[in-house]
């Protein structure tokens, strides 16, 4: 570090109390910064490959203080701006993380990771090792023995190798080959997942070589046949230059006449605050997490300190070589926020839509910008609640209007779109919907297996797991929160239920950390409690629930690799007490992970989560057994996790929405002279009165 | 039965084959005859009180050889025309049910019920008995020693009794009382449950006078007070007039410029046909079930011969008399279809409605006309599926349209939403929202309990169970299907699984008729097949499968009435063989019923239901521990089960559906110069290359 860069950070430093929250992402000069303090480490003789350049957040026990002074309209405390590195010395396996205080302009930390620690996939690197696959002499000549058309188009698809424990200490790629349609060759979009060929190379992520090629098993068992020529089956395609499209879809429009309710506030040069409907939280975005909600208010009371989705794991059903090494961490493996689409107005939203862009950092540790990734927009969500006096006919209606915060990933054969979802009953949800092409494998004709299901000739969906984490670091009414899991349970028979049907709903504490599960049979449903602030209608201590969908844990046994590596995967959720930088389920570093490293180990220190700083890890997924209705592309599946309030409010607060009627929704009224429903608005004239009704 | 009704009757046969359906509700006209067969077999001093005069569906095996004929287009059997009525010879006991044959002009049937058979309550029956128990002198005289403000408004809410086996064998009405508010006391929508009293009279329904006066504990044991001196809470009002309505809320419209997509078609009088995106089904409506969809098909296909809300129970978790009996029926004791809200233009719904009315008896056996009870309109549901070929950036993404046909029923404080939802991709959607009042009672001040949750000073909101019954009959390409489950079972280790990753997804057959439930640890899906219809790709039996949530069974211990009663609130599905007949879950007649008589029964029948004609009840709910926040007006609750296609299709039906783009959403991009997302459309001129994005 040498001095004349002092008076820079000194202006830095000035930047930062300017314009700069310590929860904003990196700025594209930041970016630039921390990787020339990296680079500065070495000779310039020596290229390093940069995993990530991100923002290293602050402290909890610095930031809170800070957001009280904030919302507080106080002076503002000073907080260093600090930056996260991770990187290879290139074309090594020297793996290394470090942290650059960018306010001191000096490097904190610098440490070389491992054994058995490695990064994640780059977008440079996974291209390059698609192009290594398919250029390597052994793997052409494997090729050749298929005997496919001239000018046939080879994909590969390279998967994160995964972890058995067999020869894996190095850290490599499984490439799975497809071709394009061979009778469609200039189609650059065919949907090469309906042509699996038999044919895995491996590649080296250090030396940048194939150093193996597996032939994949296509019968019923484990033995596999040497590259031989194959039959072409039919091509299915997903485009929709490729159907005969409906002609009967009458467009749907969603027009705000007077705009969007929400208010998107720019924090400085990155960041964002949103303001809608008494809720207020900020927006930051990452490589491995992409979007990332702090400081969640509502009507000026905290609620959240910081959501995310903390990690998510897939694995496949077959235990044969090499596709029991298949249990993708795409986080962690690849990254949500780095993998992001470029969300297009009209395509992947419907509305008023305000778009969010990023920045992120490529493998020379320069500014990636993101444009798009994350947007913004209101959805009408039906009706809110409702109530008809039916002796005076009188109805009151709300409906329910949503905020809807959403970004959507490809990883490679697959998609995942993402959102945060707040209403006006002070409700938050978030949703998960899987969708993209499912993952194929040949399969020797009129065969049937257990793990997975034919969905087109030769082609094998492989059922599998998906099995996602929510971390959920709650600050209800502050940051001295419980656990307790409120259950139903029948009242015994005696004289003071002498006909049986009584029964009492009763809270239990979870004072240390470790996993749980729901429990249908007693309803078990997880509150986050603050036991020092009351309703001051009922005494109980204010509340907000989390509302769980059932799904099945992690189908590999608990020796197993996958098991050990997924450490969220065996409970539906994971309290423990906070900890600075323990922000992923399943480890910092899953390439490759051996386990040890997660939400299960840090839940195994046994502390006490009782009126202190817990973090809840919340799981969620779906057992996704492959149906042939989920090819060439699979429709949506939905999940979702819901954070409700109990007894945090003094009544419904949505109470105060305005009414539902006509002058407002303007709906119109289909003709019922007409047998096909008509065009012409008839507005309602009695509009006034639309929302009365007689039993 | 006279001669000169020949001629008529022979005429009305013509009209059946011109224009009415066979399972087109009863018109107006059929109803007034029906009812006129009636009182001709007594004497004109003879009053009768009609509960219901509807249609009596026509036996299965006489209807499906119609419904063949009619989508072959060949010459449609002739169908007898027959209504079912139940009714009282008026105060007294005597329940009768008859089937009159309107095709020939003659009464089938006519018997009477009992004992222990009672007929559900009837809106003019409700108002009545709500008079009686306020006009009463000893209940006058009961209130007077409330010393409650001059004018103050007593409010009666007559409540089914429920039974307990304790001197219930004559049909009666239990009211709990409340007052409005006694300092507004011309605001006559005041929210009555803020002000429940501790007085509850009892009313004979054959005598109709004031047969016990109760008094309600109000504190932790079963021990009541004489009626004394009440403290007057404060108000707790709903209503939009009584609130500081929020201002910042924006409209949001949704338009169909070409109007909708789907045709509604008359057939006859009453009922419709809807055809939509390649579904179509017939909709038809009666005073139990409310709406009814028959035929169900997807491009031509069969899929469900009958779908429909079949039972409902809420059984209150309060142990103490009187309240231990509190356990509605809302379909068997009122009725779905009489209760159902006139949906109104911009307030239930929004975008292009249509409205269906539908006509009913009232206790006179006159028709009872009802306007808009079902609304039918499209929503935009999101995004339905996308891939992006990262390669080329090449992203394809359809919106997912929903049809939705809706009802809404008013039960006294309680609000049900219930909808059916069809999408592009062969997905059919039951969707329940629980909204409206919570039902309450008077508590002591400063006291907790574990049944329930003080929502209001002075007022409890005890917990109940939400328990629903969808009735499924399906015909998966045919009748003759079969249900099988489907679970994912981890692969022991071996040598085909050395790692102990493995797994399989295995069906097992179902038999026998009885109650399944759902298991979360093995995933567990059920499916109705059809084994004699493969899949031309896989050779697996064409299915579709249920998706059940999870709850809680019925809480009441088995010798309870309660228990009893719900013949269905103990499994997730009952699946029996199909007679004609058997529709409700719960029995024919719910009120005050005892049990015995319902799926529970049938389905102790042990019969075969392999490659049959099976009936499936689907059981859902919610187990509602009250929370402040639910008062006075609770946010929607919703609770989905849905139908999915496995391997019915070759491929994702969804596949055809046109892109989404910005020529066919035109949504609108909020500026980023404004903080406040500004009005004007940006219309993306890109729109061509909308659609192209790069990872």
């Amino acid at each position: 570090m040498s001095t004349e860069q002092i008076p820079h950070v000194a202006e830095v430093g000035w930047a930062k109390h300017l314009e700069v929250h310590p929860l904003s992402p990196l700025a594209a000069s930041e970016i630039v910064r921390a990787a020339d303090f990296i680079r500065n480490l070495y000779p310039s003789s020596i290229k390093l490959q940069f995993k990530a350049v991100t923002l290293e957040e602050p402290e909890k026990a610095r930031l809170v203080p800070y957001l009280d002074a904030e919302h507080g309209g106080r002076r503002l405390p000073s907080i260093d701006r600090k930056a996260f590195v991770s990187y290879y010395i290139r074309n090594t396996d020297k793996f290394h993380e470090a942290v650059i205080n960018l306010s001191h302009g000096r490097v904190e930390s610098n440490v070389r990771l491992g054994p058995n620690v490695h990064g994640p996939g780059d977008a440079e690197e996974i291209l390059l090792v698609e192009r290594i696959a398919l250029e390597d002499a052994d793997v052409k000549a494997e090729i050749a023995k298929l005997h496919l058309p001239d000018g046939t188009a080879i994909v590969s698809d390279p998967w994160i190798y995964g972890s058995d424990g067999v020869n894996d200490d190095r850290r490599m790629y499984q490439n799975f080959l497809y071709m394009r349609d061979p009778n469609d060759p200039s189609n650059l979009n065919s949907n090469h997942y309906a042509f699996p060929l038999p044919i895995s190379p491996v590649v080296d992520a250090v030396d940048l070589k194939v150093s193996r090629i597996d032939f994949l098993p296509t019968g019923l068992d484990h033995s596999t046949r040497p590259a031989q020529p194959v039959e072409i089956p039919p091509a299915n395609e997903y485009t929709p230059e490729h159907q005969n499209l409906r002609t009967d879809l009458k467009p749907l429009n969603v027009i705000q006449p007077e705009g969007a309710s929400f208010k998107v506030i720019k924090a400085g040069e990155t960041g964002e605050i949103v303001r809608w409907q008494k809720w207020e939280f900020r927006i930051g975005y990452n490589l491995r997490e992409g979007m990332v909600i702090y400081d969640v208010r509502y009507d000026g009371r905290s609620l959240f300190y910081r959501l995310s989705l903390s990690d998510m794991n897939i694995p496949y059903a077959d235990p044969r070589h090499p596709f029991h090494k298949k249990a993708a961490f795409d986080l962690g493996d690849a990254g949500a926020g780095v993998m992001a689409n470029n969300l297009k107005l009209g395509c992947d939203c419907l509305g008023s839509i305000h778009y969010l862009n990023a920045v992120l950092s490529n493998d020379q540790g320069e500014p990636l910008p993101m444009e798009n990734v994350v947007c913004i927009h209101e959805q009408d969500a039906g009706i809110g609640w409702k109530h008809t006096n039916y002796r005076t006919g009188h109805a009151a209606v709300v409906r329910n209007r949503e905020l809807v915060v959403q970004s959507i990933i490809t990883v490679a054969n697959y998609e995942y779109i993402m959102a945060f979802m707040f209403n006006q009953a002070g409700e938050l949800t978030y949703e998960v919907r899987a969708t993209g092409i499912i993952s194929t494998q040949p399969i020797d004709d009129g065969l049937e297996v257990p793990w997975g299901t034919v969905v087109h000739p030769g082609v094998l969906a492989v059922h599998h797991q998906h099995i996602f984490s929510l971390r959920i670091d709650p600050a209800i009414d502050g940051h001295s929160n419980r656990l307790v899991y409120e259950e139903a349970h029948p009242m015994p028979r005696s004289d003071f239920n002498p006909h049986g049907v009584g029964y009492t709903v009763q809270e239990t504490l979870v004072s240390q950390s470790g996993g749980l599960d729901t429990k249908e049979d007693s309803n078990r449903v997880f509150k986050i409690q603050n036991t020092s602030v009351r309703n001051p209608i009922n005494g109980k201590p204010v509340a907000y629930k989390l509302h769980l969908p059932p799904f099945q844990k992690m189908l590999a046994d608990p020796d197993s690799f996958h098991f050990k590596r997924a450490e969220f995967a065996d409970h539906n959720l994971y309290a423990v007490k906070y900890r600075d930088g323990e922000l992923y389920a399943g480890g910092k570093y899953t390439n490759q992970s051996r386990g040890g490293d997660g939400v299960r180990a840090w839940a195994h220190r046994n502390e006490n989560i009782t009126d202190t700083d817990l973090v809840l890890y919340a799981q969620f997924g779906l057992q996704h057994s492959t149906r042939i209705e989920d090819f060439p592309v699979m429709p949506c599946e939905i999940i979702k996790v819901s954070l409700k309030p109990a007894n945090f409010f003094e009544k419904n607060p949505a109470l105060d929405v305005p009414p539902s009627n006509q002058e407002f929704n303007r709906s119109t009224l289909i003709s019922e002279q007409h047998r096909q429903p008509s065009v012409e608005a008839r507005v309602n004239s009695k509009s006034e009165v639309c929302c009365t009704s007689k039993l």
